[in-house]
């Protein structure tokens, strides 16, 4: 299971109940952060979910809005008791950024790893997750990232019995290793296990207009997470000159990518409630959710 | 009158209710911010007291918990229009420090002013008040400020009278201008005005030990805003290594300054509620507050 919790759901400004972006992706007592906007530490906080357990930051694009909260997070981190190595990932000027806001918190009892990719992105692991970035469409260089959790196939026992491989080697097997026994005989985990299942995956792309890399990325998804930065169609004019989408424009691709469940976040602080607007996002997708600063959601296998 | 306002109280690390260093003032329409934590930007939209009429912002050092919400604010006043001059004065440093902030706050409508100062401090005016910033001592170079509203003599009628001055003179004389007459006679204000009255005064100074400069600055104030970083006397030795100062220490230099009121602020994280603290305190200087998030404070002169 995944437990994800949108810490800020603002976009460009914050408003007195809304911090700015950032979300938490928790599995297995591990976490990634997306972002760090302001009020990131103090979200945290508030969920509760701590910052002993948060493996790594990735980052979208180096408006404020989405790092601002870089130097107290990385403080409060500091605070919590962390010196493991602590990675970063950007795009191009990752470095640039990071130096220049650590100006006001130099000193840090653990390294910071920057992990900077370039205009094609990239695709690593991390805290058991395959992560793609991949490159949106605003008016300085973003990325959007896909996360999967991969599921192996089932385990069949009847065959393992049959092949007559001891039951100490199942569970080794089973995780997806290899196994050679004392008599020679050597295994793979194909030999015991269905072919690989349906994962976990779901994607994060926030300032942006509407680009076909989010559909193809968004193929066949748990959960696309977007930006809702307009929701009502007359600000179109805004959503194209800032270079950001209106609700109906994130349903769309929703739609064609054919996933599971839409959840709108970035909201512009012209958007006091964006329930007021949803409609406009669920006439063409139905299945949206506007966030909430703190909402959390759950993703788990299929049944 | 001056209006105050603690917009954020936490000192070091914020708590889910509690923001970063940041004091609002306010005096005829128009404002100064000290200091700049997370969490500024969003705590003015709270309070309500806008982004147009602040004049300038005052740094005493440059912990993350005194500027790190300078990107974010700069980009609110942005929003709110502005394209004035925007000026920011703080001790050595001020350049680097700003600049590297801005690495996510580049392009503004606005040219951002930088006053840095030097070891010795300064003496500068802004929106009408006379302002000395003075120095601290904390494990970085750190400065207080202290704040006047100067109050010039009452104005005499019948002096005015007397020397036959007309009445279309009277209040440029008020105002402390002198007068030539189309007769060639000269007035001067100190002609129509008794001795300038007692003003307003006072003081911020947080992150710090108790230094002499502090009870100096503070002599005859209406009002001390200083450090309680630490409520519970056994954290002595944290005040030592960390260079801050204990509810009493504080309370002590009001004491010796013999303001008219304290107001403890800068708290630290481990401490959940100030009032728990606060006898230690007003045993040394009964007249002690322990300020919250967007506690205001009006200060008036004497009747």
């Amino acid at each position: 299971m995944i437990d994800l919790c949108t810490l800020g759901t603002g976009g460009a400004l914050p408003l007195p109940d809304r911090g700015l972006a950032s979300l938490y992706i928790r599995m297995n007592g591990h976490g990634l952060l997306v972002d760090c906007g302001e009020n990131t530490q103090t979200a945290i906080r508030k969920i509760g979910w701590g910052f002993h357990g948060i493996d790594g930051l990735l980052i979208t694009h180096y408006h404020a809005d989405h790092c601002g909260g870089l130097p107290g997070f990385l403080l409060s981190m500091a605070k919590a008791g962390r010196t493991e190595p602590f990675p970063i990932w950007g795009p191009a000027g990752l470095k640039r950024v990071v130096n220049g806001l650590r100006v006001v918190a130099p000193q840090l009892p653990y390294p910071v790893e920057l992990h900077e990719f370039g205009s094609e992105g990239v695709t690593f692991r991390a805290i058991g997750l395959k992560i793609q970035a991949f490159k949106l469409e605003h008016s300085v260089t973003c990325f959007g990232y896909r996360f999967e959790l991969e599921r192996p196939g089932a385990f069949l026992p009847e065959r393992a019995r049959a092949l007559n491989i001891p039951l100490a080697c199942w569970k080794v097997l089973q995780r997806g290793e290899a196994v050679t026994l004392e008599d020679g005989r050597n295994f793979s985990p194909a030999d015991v296990l269905t072919e690989s299942r349906r994962g976990i995956s779901f994607l994060y792309a926030t300032d942006t207009r509407p680009v076909k890399s989010i559909v193809a990325m968004g193929q066949g998804t748990d959960l696309m997470i977007l930006e809702g930065m307009y929701g009502d169609d007359e600000k179109m004019p805004q959503a194209l000159k800032n270079r950001h989408m209106l609700f109906r424009e994130s349903a769309a691709l929703a739609r064609q990518a054919e996933t599971k469940a839409l959840v709108l976040t970035h909201f512009s602080n012209c958007i006091d409630d964006p329930e007021v607007y949803l409609d406009n996002a669920r006439a063409i997708f139905p299945n949206t959710r506007a966030a909430q600063d703190l909402m959390t959601i759950t993703l788990g296998y299929e049944a």
